[in-house]
């Protein structure tokens, strides 16, 4: 065979193969039967029909697509309704719609982190902060997971605007950030304080108003939220959220909001009707956390060694990243659907089932989904 | 006042307003009534009722939401259908969606350009290809805009894996990448292209195959492309078309893929449908290059500067940041959306109207929106 340019991939693929962290995509069917522990639909919305209706009924009136950057032809009113609706759930001034979580965090760490400028960051934060941290012009300088004096330190090494950036609730683990202690040394040294609450909205927080609002930080001058659209909301997208003048400083500095196509309308729409079912429904947020509980219990009550969840992620660890995709598999063929976290994806190097407790789990289930994971561990 | 640590953005915002830069969002109604160049809706799809069939069916029958990555429960049937129906169309092996053309271009870009490589970039390139650059472990080297020569020097002076990026055809002035002589470039040196057709794909090449198919490259061992799904399509998302061996080396290095929700149902079921449509119908992909012709001879039969469209876009100079600013509110006035592209989103800091050409437009349409643009020129 000639060669290719792209043949260095080749040695990687077998790197990759010989280590068992080869990843493929698993096309799932509409209904698999299985019991789902593995998406990241917190409140069951995704499939709730004014949720889907919500969305069909969007693209029906506002087109499929939404044509545009957000700041030519891709705002309607539709986003804008959205944005004014989820900014009073979460208690903040202003909110900014984008396509992705992901494009959210790229947004706020980029447009307030100027050259210049410090931003301090969680070891254990997400991919998507990371990246932001990675395109920011400031400098990022990464503190221990969870520990609010190495922040304190770190900001008192520098002059001028810092941010520290932060996941409310960390997605491998499942457990929080010190929020509280985080926002009282950004006060100390005058830095802004951007988490990232994609776990925690309608999870956290007075009828799922997110960990922000729990923490009593909400609409704060001195924060900024983003949360997606793709958890607890069921749909796509994401939401920067903060005081108004921070929301018009992206609008005209966030590349990820300026050079986007702007949120289809289906997901907008669909995340408005999940917002306003939550707003109904608040004990969908307290059922969530029960389940996360439950599930925790009954595990090491099994022996099994799984983290205290803060929120809805439950992590079970595994021997090894093999033992972990045959759990995986073996949970599978049971029946049960559960995430498997392995390198390069976890920060600790440490695999992991990773279930997700969902607010429409019934206790008879949550027991099914325990004696199927505690019978197939390694 | 209290002081917060987002007061300097306050400095930016009056420098901003002080030079006409200010950007707001205009939120649309869904029937505004105006004659619309400003959206990239090419082909008219976005609004098209089988599109829109497209999004409400998927919603209902796949859920608002993918639910997760694409990795863990965010890969459905329908992801993998529009797939394979998007590589076969392009004439490529395989193809990887993800949430945005955004998030397409930070994958395709940072999984090919390792530590150690070398990426050649056009200096027009879309802010998400230089933000992929930005983010790879690779050295950039910007090279002048639509220049094989300089593309061939830069590759000259490296050793060990090279990647070429450029668009097929620039958002701003509308002008194509000289693809075959890149790609004979590449060739010569042993690098990889890596071409984002977003403006290509569903105008150029037969039936809207994209601009690599026109170019005879489509489905070669060293090209990747990216698309959006969002301009030809109507919807949401893009996608990245190459070799199968690469598409599989992504789906476990792309940060994008790997650590973002997959694209919603919706969004994929629309993408389909309008995929659908285009194949059915290819006489939409001759029409609006036809539209965008005519635009571009009467608006310089009328004495303005308005550069030759290669594609679907048609962008006339303005004398300045403000005129632009006015004489696209004049147009609005008038009952026609256009786009206005001001500092800092312009590479050349030259402002402009920037029009794009529909299928659906009709002869009467365009020569009223020439008579608007002329009649409110500076």
């Amino acid at each position: 065979m000639a060669s290719s340019p792209f043949d260095w991939i080749d040695e990687q693929a077998r790197l990759r193969e010989r280590a068992g962290l080869v990843r493929k995509l698993r096309p799932r069917p509409a209904e698999s039967g299985l019991l789902d522990l593995a998406g990241n639909d917190y409140l069951g919305l995704a499939r709730h029909p004014e949720v889907t209706d919500g969305a069909a009924a969007a693209a029906r009136r506002w087109g499929a697509g939404a044509t545009g950057s957000r700041l030519v032809s891709g705002s309607t009113e539709l986003h804008a309704e959205l944005e004014r609706e989820l900014a009073a759930f979460c208690g903040f001034e202003a909110a900014l719609v984008l396509s992705s979580g992901y494009a959210a965090n790229l947004a706020a760490v980029t447009a307030l982190a100027p050259h210049g400028s410090l931003i301090v960051s969680d070891a254990g934060n997400h991919a998507s902060l990371i990246d932001g941290c990675r395109l920011a012009r400031g400098t990022t300088q990464v503190v221990p997971h969870t520990d609010p004096d190495a922040v304190r330190k770190a900001l008192g090494t520098h002059d001028g605007p810092a941010v520290v950036v932060t996941d409310s609730v960390f997605s491998v683990d499942g457990d929080a950030a010190p929020l509280r202690q985080l926002a009282a040394a950004c006060r100390e040294s005058g830095a802004g304080l951007v988490v990232d609450d994609a776990h925690g909205l309608g999870v956290l927080g007075a009828g799922g108003r997110g960990a922000p609002h729990a923490a009593g930080l909400a609409g704060a001058d001195d924060l900024v939220v983003t949360v997606t659209l793709s958890k607890s909301l069921g749909s796509q997208g994401g939401a920067v959220l903060g005081p108004a003048k921070v929301i018009d400083h992206l609008v005209n500095a966030a590349r990820t909001l300026i050079f986007d196509t702007g949120l289809a309308p289906a997901a907008a729409g669909a995340a408005l009707a999940a917002l306003r079912v939550l707003r109904r429904e608040p004990e969908r947020a307290a059922r969530v956390r029960a389940v996360a509980s439950g599930l925790h219990e009954l595990l090491t009550g099994e022996g099994l060694s799984a983290v205290r969840p803060d929120a809805a992620v439950v992590s079970v660890r595994a021997p090894s990243p093999d033992a972990a995709v045959r759990w995986a598999a073996d949970c599978r063929g049971a029946g049960l659907a559960v995430g498997c976290f392995r390198p390069p994806s976890v920060p600790d190097g440490v695999s992991r089932l990773r279930l997700t407790a969902c607010a429409d789990l019934s206790d008879v289930q949550i027991a099914e989904a325990v004696r199927v994971i505690s019978r197939t561990a390694p």
